[in-house]
């Protein structure tokens, strides 16, 4: 999984039946200083999640073992709110 | 998910049973700028999108859960035309 | 899926039983603008393609579902042979 | 999988029933040469891992095989703690 | 699937019941021209590999499929002990 924070949302009126009343989010991975990636990824939404917060999303088939997300055509799901993350960083 | 815009399409007439039938567009990931990144991938359209649409596509296994999908031998599908992407980036 | 041109052959008499009579070829993706790129993919042929034809690679799990892959430990399947690619880039 | 160092850990108070007691742990890729990388992936730990040890890291659906990780949706599990990595890299 | 060669060993006392008696390895993507890469993956053997040999490796689900790793936690399985490896580039 990865932590990242939700910085959008998609909007698609024409979509596949399995995609209907999904909350489709654009979240950007975080760098474990805090910082956002460049990238990002649409996932969709399994938790309640809101906007500018910090999510845990999985990603590849266990994304259909989300909430209501059995045999849904989706690649990512947020599945958690996250309170804190913790780092210690030492050398190795 | 990734979000991507139509440009183009691939024909192969000597191709896998289960792929008759199934219109493959080329896409391209785009960044939440906007702009197109340089990258590609050869995706099933399953939504009926337009050529230079931008459009949701799903990747790996979930790609088999799209509409009409089961058992190709596909690991990226088109799934949803894009109407609105709405992004607010700000000082993490 | 994506699109690639077949460079060799990879030859294995130590091997998965699974993998007996399959015939593996090393692709290399193609660019957008029919280059090679730098990297390359050992994936199994399905369709009978030929040295240099471009193909049509699917990867991860969906692999398996390409003709008689079914439980083959194989991660990327020759499914199709290309013979147009129509790609029309535009200003986004 | 690849080898890892636990460098932190990631609290979610609002998530998926299925993620309920697990253990998510923070942990960074290494190098062969036993540097960290910049990476890092947020595991389920299901051996028991110790902060900062070097673990073994699974990816992917293969996670949802690790112990109690049947159909939660997590795609990295740590899969064991590391003994000792043994690595002689000679001329090509 | 990828071509890469053995470069280590990896032992683990304590790990998921699913991997003992398996034998993890470290191996080294190669080039097409035969050098290293600078990455690694850590494989489950399952074809009696030896040191510094060139093997075939499956990642991701496919890697279950590899024999006697049904339902094990892995992601990345030998298959296969390389024999010879042709390749021909040429002007695309």
């Amino acid at each position: 999984m990865i932590i990242a924070r939700i910085v959008g949302t998609v909007v698609a009126s024409q979509k596949d039946a399995r995609l209907e009343g999904k909350k489709l989010l654009i979240v950007r991975p975080v760098n474990l200083d805090g910082t956002d990636t460049s990238g990002y990824v649409v996932a969709v939404d399994t938790v309640g999640a809101g906007f500018h917060e910090r999510v845990l999303v999985v990603a590849g088939s266990s994304a259909r073992l989300a909430q209501n997300m059995k045999d849904a055509p989706v690649d990512a799901a947020i599945v958690g709110v996250i309170d804190t993350v913790d780092v210690h960083l030492t050398d190795s």
